[in-house]
């Protein structure tokens, strides 16, 4: 019944204790496709890695709407014929999700569902509203009434309050008064519809099978059914697909895209392609560019396992210090153990990563690690290298201090519980225990990109938890009034 | 995860084939008391005899609202303690349903909760709007989303829609909309709230428990904890409760109650008063009516258990012949025994009765029932009996034929299947094969509950399924264009 | 998850407080029916009174033999249409229990099935033996592996070391040594066998479905299919089944048949009929001959319901007082309520009973049971009753003190907790609270099952509860020895 | 309650095609810990990879045994604090296990329990018996009930009927009539007992957990939760502890060890040391010991992750190659996803691996695989290079050609089935599709794991996949009547 997931928990589970940051979603639709769920089902199987608490798929068959919505991995309730019976017609769209602060219920599951005057319309988000909290308000205040605590209801409810006639405008009407992140799979009895937000800060898409359009978070999703990648959606554009084909829409004024670097770093799976670029050659490049910017004397390259993994193969082969597997992970989840009793905790108990002591002993290591969050990992892995009779350890992250929250999407701790944020590299070493700590650089990320360096003036992408630009309004958080009503409801079991 | 219940299926099981008459619902509300989850769950369990299909609570702690709604019998969700050590708070409403037509889907489940401007609100009801759908339709047009198909919902979104600024100002704006019938329990984050509709059609009562208010829809529901009965709700009433006291709102026009005259025949249980009278005793005296009304020669009284106990008693009392139990009852459900063969079908299975052959062999009985639909069950049972031995068969039915659908929460079948709709007596004598058919008069049933006879004019009861006479407006049935817009979302499998 | 039942839990739950005898199993088998599974589901679920903890079925296809036993009712298991296709064949058997002291687990759940060197060979047993825990002792003296604490399964491991070539000739031999109650259905790959102890403790019937034989506990299995009664297994008869035809074994010397007389007084199903007697005409006939020997002043008669109904039906009918239902049972289970606060524990809540008080209120009333174990319950009763305004309470038992133990196959409390063991019926009486109180005498238990009066010399039934003289030796229980090693594995969570 | 696990179904599902090696088990066992069970569970989490599809653990708490086994991975059932409670205690053992043929059935799942005459006796076995089922036959005949159709069941019954008085003589007793492997842990109410036969094939270590002696069958298992490694069980010794210590038996004639050559190409964990041995170096010394035999010019490393990674390592290491990840793996399971159409099964769904285009595309590669069995997964992973831009395939495999099943523990397919058994390299070379196609030499193992090379003449190994010098007697499979009884309960639903 529990989830069993890759990302386990145990003392270096960096999700459990916030020591790692953590995508909100993953989208994916269909058009024209006689085996639409299934496709969908496969698709999310794929962006599984952006989010395991829950997934859900909306069909239509030509005449009705069918919905399956659950907790847990897309394989507990997908993978299962008699769920993909029920899905059935040529359209359909699917979601999967991370929950956010407050536990994941049921009515937060997405794609949602709405019975509008025009019909029905389901909706799956990627991305984070800076203005939800404002619209939700406002919302309600003139009657509406919420059924989830997710800003993305609030979309439907716009939609359906629009004066326009056409179905199309009224969901670019809602569109108008959204600020934040958005990438949107929607759909209606006749439509399957794309919509990007004008700085394109989450990925999305377009792809094919075999004559049926698919829009999507990551090309991983198009490789797993064989599907060919047709292009990124743009940042700013809504794209249409009907029976008389496709349409594209740009509803706001043209600005150049501000992705979010943070897909390069983490969470985009290494053999997805991201706005053109091979995720796994950009880790590489960050590796190496790291050995170019922080060398260091050291015997063997130790990758923090699965996260460091390329950073540390473009290191190893930069440098020229050989790469080998110094932690071993086990992929049996093992998060739900439970500690009974104070002895059991005491034996400091490695659910997840071992030290492989044959590679470990008498040498010294440079560690290499993705990004640091709260340290907290940090300090037990270089503890678990001493243990193991590591000389020296020396810590190397692939991307720079994290010294902001995100808004947009991504759930980062509260930013005193940021390490960078509070401490200089000095005072995070000697946290961490390493014989030395070094980042690479804000340029450092650019060039790994293949951008010669960040412009200053108007950056190629939004790097705002490394430099605390955000590239929109925050009005939730600055509006004086904002402070959000509590909503009533905040318990539900089921 | 099965839902055992009493009213079992097999070849006899009213409730499957139906040929039985289904209440729609109970519901329960307390307020001011500790443990007002944990009373409200038994009191739904008193109640449940009045919707099997699922059971929810909603309480509130003082600053949270916490809801748990799920299918299945109350026992099943509510008798668990992290169950009910979840729903914390001094007000607590509980609501128990069967399904309407369609299946059962869990956003259906009572009580329904929204998040209105002013805070929280919770509703659960007992009965049908007849102009539901007419509602509905015009709440979307206004850009409402409706996320049930239970009208239910509509009460939800007229509330909020109201532009009073008293909450109970803007429920009683709300109910003025209503037609149809409702005995309703609501809360807020402060108050609960009892209603009953301008006829009284669907009961209320109202119940003390050491000084907490309780408004349930039967006294059982108050026995089964020990708590007082104190009256019944009156019809148009709307009391409510809050740290202040009660206030009893009087918003209709007074007009002379018309309670539906089936809660004395089948719904509410026997050892319920209903409008002042014992249930077990109108039954009695409506079995007693019938022997004086339609005796027979016979050797037996024996009731079809358990709908037509406590009438077999009465008429045995009045006519002298012995009551014994010529069918016995297997209380084991057995409501989901495939019969996996034709072979196997062509036993003639008998999960549910047993004919009593001992009493039966060579005896002529009165068989005795509550009420007949659609006959199925009355076949097989003469059937039984004479395979027993029985040499006659005189069946009495302890109600007038049922002629008319209801539509104020008792699911009926359509007329066409009604089997007094289209039948004669001495055809349905015929059909179901007894020796002789009788039913009780109109006016035998006010007499059994006290009257000295129906008054035409101003009838004391409303007694629609056996004489047309409904006592509101139909709208939903009778507006030219109230052909519902068929519902997008029709299927959910979760 | 649980096993929802018929007789439920709560302040009045004779089940659950130990106030009530439970009868440890039911038995089924069926030779020669393409449905064999299927048919034998059906007659389980008819004998589900029998045992309600556990059921298992095991069939033979023509090559292997299938097997299911799981915890909970019949319906929650076999009427799942892949269950019983996962049961091919023509020959099955089945088997329903309730525990014994200590947690049912899964490897204690019959029928039994052994892997022996002629075959395979399964076995389901309604008894206990009392020489069990003696020959248990002997078998794992001499090697053999024991995985039950049943001591059914000390049956398989004399079959299996019996020096005999033909299976029948094993199977006698085995029986040969037990002491005790058994009523044995039992199949090879090549016959459907059954036994019954010398003295026919418990009962067992033979019936004929279309030409297939079955044989079953009682006949009331034998009604819900169609099948026909054929006669009753005798005492000490061995009955084999085969391709050949049937061949009925007597072992054993002959003596009188010894039957059990608690079958009429409580465990069989009313409609059943136990060695040649209807045991709803038994029961009425005790409660007539209870109203000669001890008649009452009173208003009304009351039964306790479900149990007391028929006797005071007979009551009632040989007094000339009113029966009537002044008790109303909850047929929704109820059992597993948590009560989870002293507020709560203190309401006394009535989950399973609740007076009818319109029958009670201002009247002298008649409360007739079937037997009085504890006492408890009675306790409960009776007060009820008083706050339901009844004037006097005269409490009638129908059927004698049981002032000792059972050990063939009954769940009676230990000899100190029987209050009949300890008390006079004037203590009794005022333990209860009951105005007056009598019991039915040991005569007249045998007058209403047709005897002119017990036997004192030759006992016609076996009365040991009544009386203190057992048809048996008890080796177990004499045995200086006897002390059975304690199992050593005692707890098993699944 | 599907079991997630690493080793995932999809096209390139080397487990579920049988194109992969299964280990059946891995074992488990602490003397003298306050938890004993918490860390029996933690051990087995460690020990998952050796058997996925149950596992369970037996405790001895000073007067009781207790017991949990259960179908899934230990996380889904010994992570839960209340199942751990059930199982007190201060000593333990526990056991994980593949299925055989055949389905799993919860009477197969270990460890195995019988109630001896001298006590409690649990027993769990890593390994296989060659003459397992003519031991069953011998004991079935004697009387002997078989519950299970596992050999290690024939183990209890050999120590239950042995003449001995002292346990550890019984239990001797019962060793000395084994053939073929077994890695044992045992436990009476007083001790803790290890064994492995007399030429240590299958592995057992010796830990220390703070003075209380731990039995396992990997390293990682002692890792996980901070135990130190003592020594290796010896082949052919007993090791017996109680309260007054350790004792050593050596009940066979010495021997040379003659260890399994797989656990270091497969099956053990990299992180593990085995025979002392370092299985990671192993591993990577294979990879560039075949670099060496097997030279390819090509540009890049290709792993098959995982089974591949460490060879490929060494591979790269020593020819200088880049380490390229140039397939992707999905850690989420996947095994389970239906294929529901023709068309989405034509779609050649990647559910387990991806291609990474990046480092693939226009790229002469040598892909690294630890071993190959059927082939099939090869024949994909080639096409998917393909595909994927590779301009030429290089297959590598760091293993010999395996020619002959295993009858020791290991799940090998029919010999038939095994590639190499019947065909030449250049053959299947042809089916993998592979521009080249090497296998490392037998030698070569021998000199990865540091031997000169392989003595003809006295194994240091038992290598008998390779070479089919199996090093028992193979007494069931020789033996002329030794086709053993067909089991006559096959099916067991539950």
């Amino acid at each position: 019944m529990t989830a069993p997931t890759e990302r386990a928990f145990s003392v270096f589970d960096p999700t459990l204790d916030g020591d790692r940051l953590r995508e909100e979603c993953g989208v994916f639709g269909i058009y024209g496709h006689r085996d639409a769920a299934a496709v969908t089902a496969l698709g999310l199987h794929a962006l599984q890695h952006r989010g395991e608490e829950a997934a859900g798929i909306v069909s239509f068959d030509g005449s009705r709407f069918h919905s399956e919505r659950r907790l847990g991995l897309v394989e507990d309730t997908f993978s299962k014929r008699h769920i993909i019976d029920q899905l059935p017609g040529h359209i359909a769209i699917g979601h999967v999700r991370y929950s956010t602060t407050g536990g994941t219920v049921l009515r937060n599951v997405q794609p949602f569902f709405a019975e509008l005057a025009a019909g029905g319309f389901a909706v799956g988000h990627n991305g984070n509203l800076t203005n939800g909290l404002t619209l939700r308000r406002q919302l309600v205040d003139e009657g509406a009434m919420m059924h989830s605590t997710s800003d993305t209801e609030v979309i439907l409810h716009l939609v359906a309050r629009s004066r326009r006639s056409r179905f199309v405008d009224r969901f670019i009407d809602a569109l108008r008064l959204l600020e934040g992140s958005y990438s949107l799979v929607a759909m209606t009895n006749k439509k399957l519809i794309a919509a990007r937000d004008p700085l394109g800060i989450r990925p999305l898409v377009l792809g094919d099978l075999d004559g049926s359009p698919i829009v999507t978070s990551e090309t991983c999703a198009l490789d797993i059914i064989g599907a060919k990648y047709v292009r990124d959606i743009e940042n700013g554009e809504v794209l249409v697909f009907d029976e008389h084909g496709s349409y594209s829409h740009k509803p706001f004024p043209p600005v150049p895209p501000r992705p979010c670097i943070f897909e390069y770093i983490y969470f985009s799976r290494p053999d997805s392609m991201v706005g053109g670029r091979s995720v796994y050659e950009v880790r590489k490049a960050m590796g190496s560019q790291l050995a170019h910017e922080s060398p260091a004397a050291a015997d063997v390259v130790v990758p923090v396992p699965d996260s460091g993994v390329p950073a540390a193969i473009g290191y190893a082969q930069a440098s020229g210090i050989p790469y080998e597997l110094g932690i071993i992970r086990n992929h049996y989840v093992g998060r739900t153990f439970i500690q009974p009793t104070q002895s059991i905790r005491e034996l400091g108990v490695r659910l997840k990563h071992n030290a492989n002591r044959a590679v470990v002993a008498g040498k010294r290591i440079v560690l290499i690690d993705d990004s640091l969050v709260r340290g907290t990992t940090s300090v037990k892995i270089v503890q678990m290298m001493r243990e193991a009779g590591a000389t020296e350890v020396h810590f190397r992250i692939a991307s720079p201090p994290i010294t902001h929250p995100d808004y947009y999407g991504i759930d980062t701790p509260e930013r005193e519980k940021l390490l960078a944020a509070t401490h200089t590299v000095e005072e995070m070493r000697q946290i961490i225990g390493a014989d030395s700590l070094a980042f690479l650089s804000v340029d450092g990320i650019y060039r790994a990109v293949g951008e010669e360096r960040r412009d200053p003036a108007r950056p190629q992408f939004t790097d705002h938890c490394f430099t605390g630009e955000y590239p929109t309004p925050l009005t939730d958080k600055t509006t004086a009034d904002a402070a959000p009503r509590r909503p009533a409801l905040l318990a539900e079991a089921s």
